[in-house]
């Protein structure tokens, strides 16, 4: 890494924790240079404009998300225990000390939706890879005789993602202390429900 | 109805419609006066704040959500099929005309979740309310055998809550073509888990 690299990875962190308060629209170069100690001409050095910083803001969240969550959990065995190692640490990202307004994804979610752009094509090609992820481990728990042969895996995955951002309104706003039960419990039925065996 | 409770009420329609593009917080005095055509001066006589107008957009679209959703699914017949009315007319409720940036309640809940005050506590109220009709309706569905016994309807409304979230973003951001399957789908897995009668 060189300097440039470093000074531009420790500025999107800060970044990242902006936007998951404010939304990505908060982040003005402005407002981040006054919260990082730079000047905005510095900024716009490494930025150039909004767009680019809320391009650059994704990508370096898509970076965080896959060392944290996607890399870890492709590394437990193959079928379930990888499922539910995706699942927990997916909840765990919700909660990350650079987070401190909660997943950035949810919230560039409900700013991008009425914002073509390419900050928005950056947020959806990154949420269908995640997607996509999650139905191939689930494949793959298939193959491994973990879940039936008959599981729709896309659907599965659908709602594994629909139990995460519904995770997020829970501990943020609506249930902060049963958050994690709740959604616990939602990902067990949808596992009870793909187990090869039915009880 | 007077003169006035008609024009807030028509200014209030406006108000909802923006708010449920722009967020609450793009909703400024000026800028609804703009909208409506109407002086700023007169509408800080209705309002007075910025944030008891935005406590009057949350009140008119529990209104609304009451009139559109609520009610009308009470009157269906008690047990599984009031349920299923009160989770169809959710869904459209997140696709309806004065609703062009979908369900405000999503919108809201992102925006106001670091912000305290009597605008959160309105929406979290609203909500609350909501899953505790959802959670009354699958309990009745309970007593009226459609549903098993030792069924935990407070989690089945909490998963309700999960599926129309995430109806909200596939429908409004990652799957426009697949929401609706997807989110029916994940109802029917839920009711299906809730019957009496296991297949």
């Amino acid at each position: 890494m060189t300097k440039g690299d470093e000074t531009k990875s420790a500025v999107l962190g800060s970044a990242i924790a902006l936007a998951s308060t404010l939304g990505l629209e908060g982040v003005t170069i402005g407002k981040l240079a006054e919260h990082v100690g730079m000047s905005k001409s510095g900024l716009f050095a490494h930025f150039s404009s909004k767009e680019n910083l809320q391009v650059a803001i994704l990508e370096e969240a898509v970076a965080r998300f896959v060392a944290l969550v996607v890399t870890p959990g492709l590394k437990q065995p193959r079928g379930e225990p990888r499922l539910r190692a995706l699942f927990e640490r997916w909840l765990a990202w919700s909660r990350a000390d650079f987070l401190p307004g909660g997943c950035i994804f949810v919230v560039a979610s409900v700013e991008l939706d009425d914002r073509p752009g390419p900050a928005r094509d950056r947020l959806i090609a990154s949420q269908k890879d995640w997607v996509d992820t999650l139905a191939h481990a689930a494949r793959i728990a298939v193959e491994e005789r973990h879940f039936r042969p008959d599981l729709d895996c896309e659907q599965l995955a659908h709602e594994m993602f629909s139990i995460a951002y519904g995770y997020h309104f829970l501990r943020r706003v609506f249930d902060p202390a049963g958050a994690e039960k709740r959604s616990r419990a939602a990902f067990e039925r949808l596992v009870a429900d793909a187990r090869a065996t039915r009880p």
